[in-house]
């Protein structure tokens, strides 16, 4: 699209700001679709990836559905569906919330931590897929999303 | 999850990698959501934005499905649910295709060409949520991901 852009609106002053964002979702594109392979390798998704880490990382290993949603800042829909896949898998276990009768806690199992330390070393192997980049590039690219979210109000800084 | 990921693995020389790939993704999820919800304003998705622009810019105004999948770089099975949707709020209309009687081709309408300048005119209102960054900084991101996409070989320079 971007060329496609440029070519009719070269001249005008948002050219500059449709490329980079432009830019931005054709690298986010080729990045996951690379993460998504080498999850598949282990029989996940990088979607379903990024939920297991995040229950890893949870203090006792379980997050109730919403918050799981609210963390992957994916609707709540997306969130349930990635974990009921993983409960299929037998990589996550369900289990009451004793304080909210209509929740539920989503817990990782041992099988759901061996798959995602898998999948994180072949990640570590391709270097996220950003090995093309040296140690400058990865700061100054780092910098300048950094402003963008900031600017975004993404955080706080 | 960088915040996790530094805190386990921030000695860890993939950690800068995953920081960069990380903060690749939520600005493409930031910028999304601020495009869908101008798109929104009009009735449109970003996804179905980006399909009337190809159309709009295509010869004749016209693309096969194949093409479509193919050039916004989606799985054929989005591909034709967006256009479905399209046909549906009447911003295109399918014409059989010619020289292959199982395919189709889809032709944006003049509704289709009015709803996604309305969305360009507020895209570029917004600056396409990039107005924190100085001319600088838009020239370094796009150089630096430009070094990613040549790397994963999107494009040969």
């Amino acid at each position: 699209a971007r060329e496609l852009w440029v070519q009719r609106w070269g001249t005008d002053a948002h050219a500059t700001s449709m490329a980079t964002a432009t830019s931005v979702m054709r690298v986010q594109q080729l990045l996951l679709a690379r993460f998504d392979a080498i999850a598949g390798r282990h029989g996940l998704t990088f979607a379903r990836y990024e939920a297991l880490v995040l229950l890893a990382f949870s203090r006792d290993q379980r997050l109730s559905m919403s918050r799981i949603g609210e963390r992957l800042m994916v609707h709540p829909t997306s969130a349930t569906n990635i974990v009921q896949r993983l409960v299929a898998q037998g990589f996550v276990e369900r289990v009451p919330n004793p304080t909210d009768r209509r929740g539920a806690f989503a817990v990782i199992t041992a099988a759901g931590v061996a798959a995602m330390e898998a999948v994180t070393v072949d990640l570590e192997e391709a270097d996220f897929g950003l090995g093309m980049l040296d140690a400058d590039q990865h700061d100054t690219l780092f910098a300048v999303l950094r402003e963008v979210r900031v600017g975004a109000r993404d955080f706080t800084p």
